[in-house]
């Protein structure tokens, strides 16, 4: 029969005293959090019967996964960011506020900073000039009644055709692929890229290591990421994937989404085969200033 | 009022699918593990109303966390390496299995490899002589019946007089002050050591990050860690905590326990001031070859 101890007064007070509840310094909203996860930790111990061993194995996986910085990559992978999408689309609901593009995740991959032009740019550093596909990428930013929002700024990110990105794939040059483009007067942006290709976790990392034991893989269709953001508008994180990528409905990060997915036109140029890529935004209206910033989430940013 | 979601069949179902509950491959135990992870994560994310700069503060510090290796600092300063020592406890006490030596929690220290001596050793490498005051350790491992165990291991390991531990603190020599000693035909031990400074967490690292929000601090009183193991007998993973330390009954790891604290005597010799510290070790019979071993925990190996 399973012990369980957790419920008793001793060791509820334990917990109190180990979250700090029991001395005035501090943080009461951190304390209080701490509180629940010990007292969460500890009912999933009893409750599963985790052992010694297999509680070790999760402290030493931890060290691992934060060695690595896979811990954005592993909550992508278990689902818990987009579980953070649906809330947000339920919070949404509940307060009348809907239309416009849907939200998916961020990911992990993100470096602020990326070089400001107006209207388009050139996003690839031309290094993959003869292997990848050149992408002609074009829409426009639109308000909630539909009209087009000129100094839009659509702050966009992508993979290179081996699906790594640049900063973390230090072999790219800097912000590779990374760019912000602020919208014309008719809220519209163009950037010539090279299709991307699709992610796949580090075969040697953490999070891969933990999908092998869900029996699961860890791949997601080739995409481009997007924050967009404008005055008195709500801020917007959100991706293309790309139709035809076998992994576009079988993605470990869960991010493709109806109302989400580019249809990829090849046509034959002066350049030989190229990509085109039309992909329009709508945004909310900001309910106030706070919603039109992304969140404080802890990001990567070049060194110059 | 408080959105919820993560009751509904369609999220439990999304969670299934993401701890790879709906494929056949894996691990059968992991799966369970992570789907109850998921379940517990979101409800505390919803219950706390969690926002999205927690939740990425928190993945931002997990990798800080690992990133520096303190994850196993971590779960003994909130206490639930303690719990598992109580867990234990409990399980004990319902399946009969009472006497000898209390165990407490092995902290994040331990490096395996240290060198085999019969009988007695010398610990410290002398790289601290007229800072440290010597220590004479010494005691006797029995049986459950009380009968000294002869041949058994005592694995002991301290931290110097600035409280930190050889290996973790790369300027101290290797294996300084950690020594297998195996005891004697009376069950004896015997250590010329130095006395231990209480250990304190990192200032700077994560582990102190979290206790000084939560108004605590990251101190232990000095003490002296042991594996006791015998043939036959059950493994003891223990420590000796010093009388007359500030942290004896306020260790921010909780490790100090009834029956875990040694008085250390001061003695003037041909030496000096020298300490003197009995410390005996009572272990339980085994009840299968298992409970002779300790737990499979990844620790540290001194490279050659």
């Amino acid at each position: 029969m399973t012990v369980k101890i957790s419920h008793t007064p001793e060791v509820q007070q334990f917990f109190e005293e180990a979250a700090g509840l029991q001395n005035d310094n501090g943080s009461p909203r951190l304390k209080r959090i701490v509180q629940r996860v010990l007292q969460d930790a500890a009912r999933l111990i009893e409750d599963l019967e985790i052992s010694e061993d297999e509680f070790w194995y999760a402290v030493d996986y931890l060290n691992r996964l934060g060695g690595r910085g896979e811990a954005g990559l592993l909550v992508a992978g278990l689902g818990l960011e987009h579980f953070l999408d649906l809330l947000q689309d339920a919070k949404d609901a509940r307060a009348g506020l809907a239309g416009g593009t849907p939200r998916t995740i961020e990911g992990p991959l993100y470096v602020a900073g990326a070089p400001i032009t107006e209207a388009e740019a050139r996003m690839d550093d031309g290094s993959e000039e003869g292997v990848a596909t050149v992408m002609f990428l074009e829409g426009q930013v639109f308000g909630p009644q539909g009209q087009p929002l000129a100094g839009a700024t659509v702050d966009l990110w992508h993979a290179n055709t081996r699906g790594t990105y640049s900063f973390f794939d230090q072999s790219q040059s800097a912000y590779n692929l990374r760019r912000r483009i602020i919208t014309d007067a008719d809220g519209r942006y163009r950037a010539r890229s090279i299709v991307p290709s699709g992610y796949g976790c580090d075969p040697q990392g953490p999070t891969q290591e933990c999908l092998d034991r869900l029996g699961r893989h860890g791949q997601r269709p080739a995409h481009i990421h997007f924050f967009i953001s404008a005055q008195g508008h709500r801020h917007l994180t959100t991706q293309i994937n790309l139709a035809g990528d076998r992994y576009l409905w079988d993605d470990f990060a869960y991010a493709t989404r109806e109302g989400l997915v580019g249809e990829v036109v090849f046509r034959e140029s002066g350049q030989g085969r190229v990509a085109e890529l039309t992909f329009d935004f709508q945004l909310q209206q900001a309910q106030d200033s706070e919603a039109e910033q992304r969140s404080a989430r802890p990001r990567a940013l070049q060194q110059a």
